[in-house]
């Protein structure tokens, strides 16, 4: 989930961008982290707030919102809201992956607790609900409460998914939008509707996050077979190691032959993992240019967003948010 | 948490009168419940759901509605949105707690796993705040927004404080309020917003259902030292095993002399945990008279909330709640 942080790039120009507003932001975070009584609570969320995350997503609301027009104050709300939910979902999800390291330090239920973690996230997502009652919008409210079924819908499908050969596109993408697309078409969306933008405007903010999100996630999914460990802040083969079936393994099961297919049956339904089966499963896939047909996908998806922004204002910000659909494919076109 | 169920007991008498709400509600809850997508949903909050709990939250929001005059329909998804927010909790508890059992039945974390249990708890937080947005009362999402921050923090609090002996009554206080009592008064609270009430019949209902709340786990906790298994449906000495801080324990020890605190220190704050220590810490709590004024504390806060009803209009329903308020206390006077 990093973006290289070297500068000019997309991400870069809109924190330069959008600096004043993310200082706003990251002030309103650590005010609405803290809490009087359990001192356990900021511990934790400093840990994951101050880690050095991208704040991407918050941007996508303040760069919706400006880009639309907006000069009043509820967006910083709004940003800070999606960013709690973000950490609530990281530390639950840490907690159901059993993982250990996250952007390159321990996870907070290694230092701590998987109890800790399960509790510091309802706290967050309380008070991410707290944050948005403040917009005063039903519609936001509206918008953030679907992308939360959405979250937590994919979360357990995933769960469910995963180790099951008979999972297919349709339901990676409805996987793929509880992980990441769904608070990203959130965030965008819910920025054009605080600005007061119109339908069109909206749907096409709505599109753009949307397909960022699908991107973003099939990138990851690949690179998960095929990056270096460097580029991607996590060792290649989780997703194989955690049988989860992601898109290169859905293409690649789909031509598989018999052998083919009781190998992928072993080491994903049955997990039986010997050394040598990541190789083996990355040489299956290069026979069925299963790496090719899922790159093509993201492409098609960074597209997808990059045509939606058409219908937005002309506006430095839209021009930004190009970049960076065409940046977020980058790694793999 | 459960009250007896012969007939003619308050909680009967609400449940016949508020039958057709009830109905209602239980509707909404099996169709929200479920997912087009992701089976384990379902299967894990049917067994939640359906295993007999009473529903009293719900009952306290229809009631607390309909006694203030409601005759629309958003009293029925509110009833709904607490239960819940009650069901998530339950399913999270359950995993900080690593319970295995629940109203007399396994729990979720034991026949499925800690995962499902924190997912699908997220899913049940995200439907109750989807069906909340549905009564389209700003006020009423500020009040369970500010109620679920309150049950999360004393959730952490709770965790923070066991095994510490320098908790005092007013974390404890805080620890009952997001245990029971936070709940218990939003639904209350809500309840009468969403009928239109007065700003005082408002505050009224927010005080009952709080004072109910406290007295409400006032009572369970002083079982948990004195109460027989089959009265409160779970072992006696579970607090004392898991080292909560409650009120006979803080109580007994503030009147400890250094014997006996060694005594506290060695079986909360250290675990040292022997044969007959339950027994021991039994006959200080009757040596100082803390379960007495324990009692003595439930006893104020039922009367508190029964007062706090004088301030609603004359109805069959308030009568209900008044009795509700003394036979909560009433296994313990």
């Amino acid at each position: 989930m990093s973006l290289d942080e070297t500068s000019q790039k997309p991400h870069d120009r809109l924190a330069e961008w959008l600096a004043d507003d993310m200082a706003a932001v990251n002030s309103l975070i650590r005010l609405r982290m803290a809490s009087e009584h359990a001192p356990r609570i900021p511990e934790v969320t400093a840990h994951l707030v101050e880690a050095g995350g991208k704040r991407l997503r918050p941007m996508l609301t303040l760069a919706a919102a400006r880009l639309c027009g907006y000069d009043g104050a509820h967006h910083i709300s709004l940003a800070a809201t999606v960013e709690f939910i973000h950490t609530a979902t990281l530390l639950h999800d840490d907690v159901v992956d059993e993982s250990e390291r996250r952007r390159g330090r321990p996870t907070a239920n290694l230092l701590w607790d998987n109890k800790s973690s399960v509790l510091v996230g309802d706290y967050l997502f309380a008070r991410s609900f707290q944050l948005m009652v403040e917009t005063g919008s039903l519609r936001v409210l509206d918008i953030l409460a679907n992308a939360s079924a959405t979250i937590a819908e994919g979360e357990v499908l995933q769960l469910t998914a995963a180790q099951d050969l008979r999972t297919n596109e349709d339901v990676y993408r409805q996987i793929v939008r509880g992980k990441t697309a769904a608070l990203f078409s959130a965030a965008t969306e819910a920025g054009g509707v605080i600005a007061g933008a119109s339908d069109a405007e909206v749907a096409a903010l709505f599109t753009y996050g949307d397909a960022l999100g699908i991107a973003f996630q099939i990138v990851d999914d690949l690179l998960d077979y095929g990056g270096t460990d460097a580029a991607i802040g996590k060792n290649t083969g989780d997703d194989f190691r955690e049988r989860k079936v992601t898109l290169p393994v859905i293409k690649a099961v789909a031509k598989a032959d018999a052998e083919e297919r009781a190998f992928w049956v072993r080491v994903i339904e049955k997990g039986q993992q010997a050394e040598g089966d990541l190789a083996h499963a990355r040489s299956l896939m290069a026979r069925h240019a299963a790496m090719e047909a899922a790159r093509d996908e993201a492409l098609a998806w960074a597209e997808t967003a990059r045509r939606a922004l058409v219908a937005l204002p002309d506006h430095p910000l839209r021009q930004m948010l190009d970049d960076l659909a065409g940046y977020v494919v980058a790694r793999i076109a």
